[in-house]
């Protein structure tokens, strides 16, 4: 039996399996700096930080950790988002409540100490992220470990300072309220049949047909990023090959990474319910 | 810094992401029941086994534990004779001396006890392997667990038989010589560039190219296994298309494993000596 570091590992593996996941990088495509076997050595780096989460180091320590063994490999950041999702998943998991509620109380007890290791986590890889809101400078992830002293003085806990980016980012949606995208993702896993590599897929397609993908958002923008969601409707609702449109995003460069997140996240939560590979 | 064991997983995971690799499930390719998938679940599940191996437990037990874990997915035998590479140069490397003169001091250790793991090893998975010679029927690995008492009457360590079996197996012939092939393989992929999943698809067939694979002998003959290395020889020197004979070896059949095995062990030690993803 696989513990849940090693389906959340998996469901990392599984997820850039998944193909055609269309933008992103997949078995069958790569970004001409950022590789398959990028994402197998993000994977196999971000164990130590998982084990972390399972265990009861402080959240943001896990997270940190995490984040940094993934991007021991050379092709940047690979699974920031998903990190983000999964480390307060396996905390859930391991206490035996993975559920929507399971998952709100983890993030719950986020602290301070663990906003600031969010913020240092940054630190070790390039990830994309907006100019913060007028007046919100020194709370710039991209300060990392400097933004400590603002943290401090305002008393932002990880679960804050994420609940302050549900507006704008998914992933910290999906902290904000439970998970539920990786909650639903996760029920189409198990209801699906076939390889799981192939569920996967189909997955991504329907969440990213579902709504507009943050991450294309923030790296060009929102009508690139409500474009790509009707084009995965029509690849979904037969009108598209999702071939071809892998073929396309990943040439525009419209990379629907967040949704890749949510569906990795989803990979966990269905592994942990019994889909077998 | 990826310690020998995330080195280990993750030398499984490229040696099935590097394609072309002719006749093998790779990142391109599927078996009909074997799929990419089920080999990112062994690489996973090997890890508490090859843990095992990276401390002081029998090296036997590592390797059941490891054999156990891999098997822990609905494909099959994924990894079985890798993992057999990889648990002794894994401790070799956990000791400090990961060369062939340390992979054969490690083997060299192996007790009775070891061999009986070994044979329960077969337990938990389908290995193909051929009839024992005449006399030999109590020694026959599918008796798994049942072969113990044999075993010790005869006093044999796994490092004996291992190398009764070195030759017509070419995992066994590795242990018997102190790994070889392995670290030439390793030495090429080093002096190599680009992409590592290219390399070991080009380390596979020159690997395949250099002598029969012994799987490919038990699970057919002698003479596609001759067939199948001369082909390779075309496909290194432009005479023939790798990716063609991918395509043509899967649909026959024809599946290098052991050549993939020492492709696999080969990938962790140049992981070990600095290779970068």
């Amino acid at each position: 039996m696989r513990d849940p570091v090693q389906n959340a590992e998996l469901a990392l593996l599984l997820e850039v399996a998944g193909t055609p996941k269309p933008g992103n990088v997949d078995r069958r495509r790569d970004h001409p700096d950022l590789r398959f076997e990028h994402f197998l050595a993000g994977a196999v780096g971000s164990v130590p930080g998982l084990r972390l989460a399972a265990g009861d180091a402080p959240l943001g320590d896990a997270f940190e950790r995490a984040v940094a063994g993934m991007g021991e490999q050379s092709g940047g950041n690979t699974q920031f988002g998903a990190l983000l999702l999964l480390v307060p998943l396996v905390r859930a998991a391991s206490g035996g409540d993975l559920s929507p509620a399971g998952a709100r109380r983890v993030c719950a007890t986020t602290t301070v100490d663990d906003a600031c290791a969010f913020y240092r986590a940054f630190e070790a890889v390039d990830v994309a992220v907006d100019d913060p809101p007028e007046g919100m400078e020194a709370l710039d992830v991209r300060r990392g470990g400097d933004a400590e002293p603002a943290l401090r003085e305002r008393g932002l806990t990880l679960a804050d300072v994420l609940a302050d980016s549900a507006g704008v980012d998914g992933v910290a949606r999906e902290w904000d309220e439970g998970f539920p995208r990786t909650f639903e993702a996760a029920a189409w896993l198990l209801a699906d049949d076939g390889p799981i590599a192939d569920r996967a897929s189909r997955a991504f397609l329907r969440l990213l047909a579902d709504e507009p993908d943050t991450f294309v958002e923030k790296r060009l923008d929102a009508e690139t990023a409500r474009e790509a969601t009707e084009r995965a409707r029509d690849a979904l609702d037969g009108r598209a090959d999702p071939e071809a449109l892998a073929e396309e995003f990943v040439a525009r460069g419209v990379n629907p990474g967040t949704t890749a997140d949510v569906t990795a996240a989803a990979l966990f939560v269905a592994l942990e319910r019994g889909m077998e590979v």
